[in-house]
């Protein structure tokens, strides 16, 4: 499974926020087996969201948007989204009732808009604000607050599912330079991707979808390189 | 001036690094007065790289190029960029004299590629660490170790030049919802680019390349909302 995400927000594009919630649900799905292969942070801008999301909905699996929902002038993700579709922003009667019941919101007390999603999405439900998310074909937009974000991404996490990845990090006392040849000799021989990080010691990542080809690439490293530390990855 | 950023590199993708580098070059630009409209992450993969770094060369002014430079196989940024211009990769003698002269390498020692570069591009030099950058047109190709792309910002920075921006933070005691009519009103009145970020007090972040707009927008809605603290932007 191949999915992209797209982080929504000038805050973001101009330094005053650092982008966590993309480190967060690149983590979550890593764990879940499904590889992120794009995040990009686009202006709160409905024609350059629009035009993100429906690329990024023709290319990959699943696309998660975040940010820019709510009530006024400058979240207007929604309004992206549903121009991604082709589609006009409708009043949600489920989500509205939700805001009521669960939410302890009076109905008239909420800003015109608030339980607006594009036409035929469904949508999700909010536990920790106001604004409520919506899934639209394969586009699952959540808000940008990390906390209302992470638990509406629990919500609908069990529809993110790929093969389990195997991970193991060795850390090593050496130059990467020095350790070409044995990164590339490892990888050939046990079908392993490796990646090197260097930065005062160098982490060597090996990951495999085999859990086994992981186990024996890692041991035979080990017996090669000048091993600072093991961590689980 | 209109930038667009890519950072190259599965570890932002699986989550286990976060995208600090963009937050630093966003604040870093944004002082300048330059507008970045984009941030976008890509695996270490030469096709992604050039195909992104191609259609953003086309479409902004410039492209900030972070990660993946250096020696082992899953350092391909270089092929990248040298791919989206069409161009091969060729030893740089300037690079590499650069490397013994400042930075204390024996040419022997460094590694096949070390100095390699796309065709015609100008290097430029690492104060930190091996692996050079470069320049390609207005592309920037810097390395993704914080301390290394930092220094190599610093310099080229005067490439970066946009008008400057004003700025003022009102942090406010009230529901984000209550605020509309005001945030409304003070961005027609006074031509200022208004944004809100709630989560605990409502920050309100008033904009203009006009100083006295903002001074000016920013006294009015001082007087009209409830004022719990003031930052300067």
């Amino acid at each position: 499974m191949h999915v992209a995400i797209v982080t929504v927000g000038d805050e973001l594009l101009a330094g005053r926020t650092t982008n966590t919630n993309a480190t967060w649900l690149c983590g979550r799905l890593d764990e879940r087996g499904v590889d992120v292969e794009r995040v990009t942070t686009v202006p709160d801008d409905v024609g350059t969201i629009a035009r993100v999301v429906n690329e990024y909905h023709a290319e990959y699996d699943a696309v998660i948007v975040t940010g820019g929902l709510g009530p006024t002038h400058d979240d207007v993700t929604m309004q992206g989204v549903a121009a991604a579709f082709g589609r006009s922003l409708e009043f949600n009667e489920d989500a509205m009732a939700w805001l009521e019941a669960e939410g302890g919101y009076i109905r008239d007390d909420l800003t015109e808009g608030t339980a607006e999603i594009p036409r035929g999405a469904r949508p999700l439900h909010n536990d920790e604000g106001v604004a409520p998310g919506c899934v639209i074909g394969s586009v699952y937009v959540l808000p940008g607050v990390p906390a209302e974000m992470k638990v509406m991404f629990n919500r609908v996490s069990d529809a993110f599912n790929g093969a389990p990845r195997y991970r193991e990090i060795v850390v090593v006392d050496e130059p990467e330079s020095a350790l070409l040849d044995r990164l590339e000799t490892v990888q050939e021989r046990f079908d392993v991707t490796v990646g090197s990080y260097p930065g005062g010691s160098v982490r060597i990542v090996v990951q495999s979808r085999e859990k086994g080809a992981v186990e024996e690439a890692t041991q035979w490293l080990r017996e090669r390189v000048d091993v600072v530390d093991d961590l689980e990855g």
